[in-house]
């Protein structure tokens, strides 16, 4: 057993174990230890536990706006409840017991635990374990195996619990509940958006039950008598589903139970599921086991947090809990994207249909705002209207709520959409996607920054004003540098599409949306005059105007002694920061993040060291972003030290779990996602390189013995090992065909098998 | 004698009285009694007064910066400090007195008081009046007459207070005080600014006299014998200068000194000075004796504030404390011009020929932020750099300073200079102003307004963005109206320039200031594309982008039930009015008032009808704006309404002298100034008319039953009387001309005497 810290440990690299039960700790552990599958998540809480416990399981696309202002999932009444007590004493973890280990199996997303229970003749262990199914992404298994060390009553109440653990009010409304053949049925109606959630269990098979309901928990209880040692092994299932999901969810949800042959083959079955996976996204590291279970840990997030069933956004807390209304930010295509981009090419495409299926929504709040063309939602959920509402945070010294403009102002969602649709095309070449949707959407995307620029006639140049950069502690500034690149690249590649793209497709699209001569030579004089703001004589470039007249608080960390109240909002309108250079994140390293070849090298190391030291790193999107740029910029140890901080906010719950009054815990599923792109496309190198498959450019921690990976591009997959001595690249094709890739500045061909001589590495 | 209100009477109309002594009444009545003549300002305090008590006297141009924030004037020694003992006690209005009675003669400027003291052996009677000379700027005179009802002792104490009330940090510092033939004389000079500033007392001539120097005053002391009911009458001189007025002061201030024969001769001369003023700015309103008083109060407040010997601002506060840094802002082009463009055409181009003193530091100003052109400074002190600080006004409930952004945002102070600059010319014809000043104004504020605006491609149209108008609450807005409005007339009033005027003077402007015929193009495309908010279905003209969205509070003084501290800022970034339409002072009706043919009457009503009940007229500068519109208007009650609400701003001190935690009392000169234009353009529709010399268009209130007031226009001076019956207009001249007005829509033309026929009025 290696400890990982704060209590949690590792065995093999593929299990999280935490040895202790603390209560307190029911808000971050249900997150980290949570089970799930894309379509809902199920979070690490105990079968006892109730709503006051944070038990939730939140379902993809049962969006509702209870309280008129938070647009949230829906958690789902639960039905792997269950209470086991034996001579009249409750196996609870709120009870004596000892033996406590509880563990997350990362291999096939089993969370459980075990305990003993001392009783008034003896002991009970019990041992619990469940699942979301990832191969039926309805279904959840729960086993339970109970054994007394002398023969003893068992009393268990096992059923449906409807009292429901919610954020902004109470979605679910008028509960249904009937008692069918194989358990109980939960039938109920979010509150607003009047969507139909059924809940089914299939019950333990057990004889003589009778039917308790309290306090909305509706239970069959039985008595069982247990032997010595002989251990009870009962096995329950839940399966969920919503009116957005099956036309008639009732008998959808029959039918789905009815498929599940037993547990132990639902088990199975998501193992498969689960090695599949593990097949495309695992990332190997030898020579450091706590870094190689955080991976898989982050890992295994990002792929229960991530919709592969159908086009819906990957919620900025996944559906860990209802924080960020299961909603997807910028991050989606920034930081979840690489990793399916360049391992699992058609999950990349469903992330970007995804835009694609909002972007009527994204037109809509152009219009409302005076614009054209696309302007994303800053928080988007299923239509992609805006769904950020105008006032969340408050000023906790005034108790005012304030007013930020994340909504209006971070206009880089637009061409943050354009980057991550011109990085798919670049890596995959898939023309049918962009005929289908990456034109249209660059198209309208280029009409939003055309519409949204101002020209300064006496400057000759059009400026990006009053916008809000990834630092959303400088609000309401003029030519954020991040900003007016991301909008110049995206009009660049869009103009570049209209030259070289088949010009009958791009007719087709121009017509479709009416787009006319004018708006392109419109596109072309924007992009000739866009200021971009380039280094000033110190080689510095500045985050946006004036930003090097504010206060310079180095490090920026001193800043925090300005507090006058530990829950204080930072930024916008009066926070700490706003009238300083401290960053939450870095814009510029940001920006080289996305660009690598913007700058030169010297410029990237020369800005780097002017910002980093002036970041706060608050939010969970920094650490992954310096650890890259700073291993590309060849800064492994300054690249290492973020990584580790990257790897471990989750799985040691750094991150503060509540700002200006509103509770932002819950899993950061960018930074999970981001793990894989630090590693890869940072100490690797990997990218997408023009005449090659790809680049690698590997700078290895030297922490680490050796890193393996695998990598989907244009059809071919390969598994790459990288250690300090020697890369070996194996096509995992069955008859491989010829692939060029760029390594360290060096084009190397093959077909089956890559293996370099032996080789001296930083 | 007639009650104001709040303890204030008067006999004639000439004066202000008070017979109530209260010391906490000091920082009001200090300001309303207070005597001056635009050089300085001697607050209506007591000879026996010291710092506590908030004597002062303020000295134009000795603007000094000691706390490295706030730069406003010197207050300067106080060399009519005196003190009175009999019997061993003080003769001061702490202790114990009888029939008090303080009074401010406005036809002279003469604030005194007196009051009878009981002592041991009887009473005794002091008799104190004081004026700062308006024929001769540096010499105060005071006279005491003392009367003792029984034959006593007299102490008498008196000399040069050298310490002093200052709003931030002191600014006199290194006093040198010197016994001199006449009196004490001290020189000190300014912390930051380094002015030297020298007051010397010309003493009573008693004999044999002490010095006694105590707590930083510097005192001669006598015992003089009274006899019964005999009285003393002792007379003193103060005279002040500092280095930017004269080379010498010291010697300067001994020349003053000796100049003057008496205090009789003196106050006679003051007399005379005031005789002429008044016989230009006198408003004689028959039929209400309050409103008569209230008028000359404010003219009297708005002449004492106005420096007249040389070009220098008009303090937003006047002379009357250091609040607002003795400093213009745009009340001095809107509210303090009109009343001298009629009635003193020599002071309205003195203040103007003070804009263009500051030009460069518009300049300079404009370049700072990146602009082009003439950025007038928001608070502009002597040289027209910016001194409004970047935080002034704090959060009350985090204890926060708050950056507003006057300084930045309400860039219409240029256009509004500007557009003083076109009613100047209009009303005088000077030419040779407009050659020397106004026309290089007119090119700079239009070079800026072309470097301001933005240019939206998608709209076709030039905009004005991230501005504040008027109406401070609402702060980054966009297309506020005012702010469109008023720079479009400044480019088309300028482009009417450079095609009318003489273009031999055109051209040698534009060779000295290198103005370029593409920036005139430009001119004229601004003008012609720039966005001006158009009346929508309902008549209604948006204040500015989004206004209509906000929340709709009517009455808007409900707003203020949202106030958790009663000190709290209402606007910027998070105060109650912030998110509401609620104004401070309503744009649009500012903007009638100041154009009053862009709209058509039935707008302007509707708009007006709009916007009152959402403006808390809470600068003190919204009631008379009100007033003057509504009375072009026809709403004469409503215009009468908002009258009273302005005449008795700083008599009745019905304003706030704090807000969110700075000191803003003090008078409000730019409504004592707009008095005259509440009259006479309000009520009696005062304005140059195309081919005539003025037009009138009478509406009184039932209230009066006639007013009276003078005009010189083109160096014409006339005596204009309107009743309910009729008009007669007196030619002043001695050999008139023929003159032709616009009397309600008809021409009149005479010569020495229009005299009307009887005719029913509204």
């Amino acid at each position: 057993m290696q400890s990982i810290g704060k209590g949690i440990l590792t065995q093999t690299g593929w299990e999280i174990i935490k040895n202790s039960y603390e209560a307190k700790q029911a808000i971050n552990d249900g997150s980290s230890f949570m089970t799930g599958n894309g379509y809902l998540g199920y979070r690490g809480t105990f079968a006892h536990d109730s709503s006051e416990a944070y038990v939730g399981c939140f379902v993809t696309d049962t969006w509702d706006n209870a309280d008129g202002k938070w647009e949230e999932l829906s958690n789902v009444p639960n039905a792997l409840f269950t209470t086991f007590h034996v001579e009249g004493h409750d196996l609870t973890l709120t009870q004596p017991h000892q033996d406590f280990e509880r563990s997350l199996d990362l291999s096939q997303g089993l969370t459980g635990y075990q305990a003993t229970f001392p009783v008034s003749a003896g002991t009970v262990t019990l041992k619990e374990e469940k699942f979301a199914s990832l191969a039926q992404h309805h279904v959840l298994g729960m086993r339970h195996v109970i054994t007394a060390d002398h023969p003893t009553v068992l009393v268990i109440e096992s059923g449906i619990d409807t009292v429901l653990w919610d954020l902004n009010q109470q979605h679910l409304r008028g509960f249904d509940v009937k008692d069918t053949a194989r358990g109980f049925e939960v039938q109920a109606q979010t509150s607003q958006s009047n969507i139909q959630v059924n809940v089914l269990e299939r019950r333990y098979p057990l004889e003589g039950g009778q039917v308790v309901v309290k306090e909305g928990k509706h239970l069959m209880r039985w008595e069982v008598t247990l032997k010595e040692n002989e251990p009870l092994i009962l096995d329950k299932l839940m399966v969920v589903t919503s009116s957005n999901d099956h036309e008639h969810p009732s008998s959808a949800l029959s039918q789905m139970e009815a498929s599940v042959e037993s547990y132990d083959a639902l088990k199975q079955e998501n193992k498969l599921a689960w090695d599949a996976y593990w097949a495309r996204f695992d990332i190997i590291i030898e020579g450091n086991l706590s870094d190689q279970v955080a991976t898989r840990f982050n890992t295994y997030h990002a792929i229960i947090a991530t919709p592969m069933h159908k086009p819906l956004p990957i919620g900025a807390r996944g559906l860990s809990c209802q924080a960020y209304q299961g909603a997807a930010f910028w991050d989606q295509e920034i930081y979840n994207t690489p990793m399916y981009l360049f391992s699992y090419p058609k999950q990349a495409r469903m992330l970007l249909e995804y835009r694609y299926q909002t972007l009527d929504g994204a037109r809509k709040k152009a219009r409302k705002h005076g614009y054209e063309g696309a302007f994303y939602a800053w928080i988007s959920g299923k239509t992609g209207e805006e769904i950020c509402p105008d006032f969340f945070f408050k000023d906790v010294l005034s108790d005012r709520p304030i007013r930020n403009h994340f909504n209006l102002w971070q206009i880089h969602i637009s061409p943050d959409i354009a980057y991550s649709i011109v990085r798919y095309y670049e890596v995959t070449q898939d023309e049918d996607f962009m005929r289908l949707y990456g034109l249209e959407m660059m198209f309208e995307i280029a009409r939003f920054i055309a519409s949204r620029v101002v020209f300064k006639p006496r400057l000759n140049r059009y400026e990006l004003t009053q916008v809000q950069g990834p630092d959303e502690y400088h609000e309401n500034v003029d030519n954020n540098a991040f900003t007016n690149y991301q909008s110049h690249a995206a009009l660049k590649e869009t103009l570049r599409y209209l030259e070289h793209f088949n010009p009958e497709d791009i007719n087709k699209v121009r017509q479709q949306i009416n787009l006319g001569d004018h708006e392109i030579s419109l596109w072309h004089d924007i992009t000739n005059k866009l200021y971009l703001p380039k280094p000033n004589q110190e080689g510095l470039i500045e985050q946006f105007d004036g930003f090097f007249n504010l206060e310079s608080v180095v490090p920026a960390h001193e800043v925090t002694k300005r507090l006058k109240h530990p829950e204080e909002y930072y930024g916008w309108p009066n926070g700490i920061t706003v009238f300083t250079q401290c960053n939450k994140q870095a814009d510029m390293v940001q920006l080289f993040s996305l660009h690598p070849s913007l700058f030169n090298r010297d410029t990237m190391r020369m800005n780097y060291a002017y910002y980093e030291p002036r970041t706060l790193h608050f939010s969970s999107l920094s650490p992954s972003t310096h650890a890259l740029v700073a291993a590309r910029l060849g800064m492994v140890e300054e690249a290492y030290r973020h990584f580790k901080k990257a790897l471990m906010i989750d799985l040691l719950n750094t991150n503060e779990a509540v700002s200006g009054g509103t509770f932002i815990g819950g899993m950061h599923t960018a930074n999970n996602g981001a793990t894989w792109a630090m590693i890869t496309q940072g100490f690797l190198g990997l990218k997408r390189s023009h005449n090659h498959l790809y680049a690698l450019n590997p700078v290895l921690p030297k922490e680490w013995k050796s890193v393996t990976f695998f990598t989907d591009i244009q059809g071919v997959r390969h598994k790459i090992y990288v250690s300090h001595e020697e890369i070996s690249i194996l096509n995992l094709s069955q008859s491989p065909m010829e692939t060029t890739i760029l390594l360290n500045e060096e084009t190397i061909t093959f077909r089956s098998q890559y293996q370099s001589q032996k080789q001296s590495r930083a």
